[in-house]
């Protein structure tokens, strides 16, 4: 059985979602972000990095989300959730995930974690203010040429998919109006809708409460 | 034949040397960054992103180095660079190269594209004095356990090692010793002797001459 260190409202939902989609046995395991929990001493034994996801498998633990969805979708291929057998399709599907996890993730984190990359308050608020323009730009990006409809690679519900779903959710939050980016919308409700979604998103919500 | 877009001094590089190393049929179209070229109206048809590598095959064009490595393991499997039959050896390979990409080349970033995150001089300048310390702790985290040597993943050479490579060569720019980091130190030196590694450090260095 696989175990999924998560937190609330992070990136590790793309997993979380994908290991379902999957049918995977899985158990998991929150933590609590508030108490800095990612930084206890025996978390990083998990994860030496401080972050989520984790995922432990049999064979050890693997961390970074690109690398546990193409994972999961490598191990459960009937699920069908990447093109596993031909390399350029599996490569657009990695190359979309990557935008999302070193640019797109990247911007928004300028919000609430500038403490990574500079010390002064005034930087912080700099980035801040920022951040409605460079996400924004990111998601001109995918509304306008990535984003295929009505799933991101097209009839083809992929790992890109919870990925997508899950940044998507950070939009308001970052001064984003959705109603400017139809095709995004519409993925999303789309994605509520899925049981995948409904069965994890209910699962996180309740053990943050 | 492929077509691999880069810019001398870019993680570009990363790209070009698997591609040498899996004697892929391809060449090489150096963008000059000084003139901007990667965003002219030219490029930005190749990738709207404007940014590089870009990798034009025979079916599309692929961007982002872990997509674009990945892509070159599983289509040259006789190369060896990559444990593609194993989806797990193989997502430890994508971990580390996600790492590399969303983490350690993100850090090294604030030193010279503050633009991307902040409008300040204030701020670019405090992000320029924490670049020893967050690019230093990602390479802490390499040389105490993510780089397994004598290569990154023990005795098999596969996709992360030109990426690492790539990234060390920016160490002395960042103001870290790799002295201090003697894994690191022994790796670069293996990587400067691979002929591969000569032939295409050769052919950037010449053309930006």
């Amino acid at each position: 059985m696989y175990k999924l260190y998560y937190a609330p409202g992070t990136c590790a939902l793309a997993s979380h979602i994908a290991l379902e989609e999957a049918g995977a046995d899985y158990r998991a395991e929150r933590l609590d972000f508030k108490a800095n929990q990612q930084r206890s001493p025996d978390y990083l034994k998990i994860n030496p990095k401080g972050r989520v996801p984790a995922l432990v498998t049999d064979r050890g633990i693997l961390t970074e989300n690109p690398a546990i969805l193409a994972y999961i979708a490598q191990t459960f291929p009937k699920a069908k959730l990447a093109p596993v057998d031909d390399p350029f399709a599996f490569a657009q599907v990695q190359s979309f995930n990557s935008y999302l996890c070193a640019t797109v993730h990247v911007a928004h984190a300028h919000k609430g974690r500038g403490a990574r990359w500079a010390t002064e308050e005034s930087s912080f608020a700099d980035m801040r203010r920022m951040v409605p323009k460079s996400v924004g730009a990111c998601f001109e990006l995918i509304e306008k040429g990535m984003l295929k409809g009505p799933w991101v690679m097209g009839e083809q519900y992929t790992i890109c998919d919870p990925y997508l779903y899950t940044i998507s959710l950070w939009l308001e939050g970052d001064s984003i109006d959705v109603k400017t980016l139809p095709k995004v919308a519409d993925h999303m409700k789309r994605m509520s809708e899925r049981p995948a979604v409904r069965k994890v998103m209910g699962e996180q919500q309740a053990k943050a409460a």
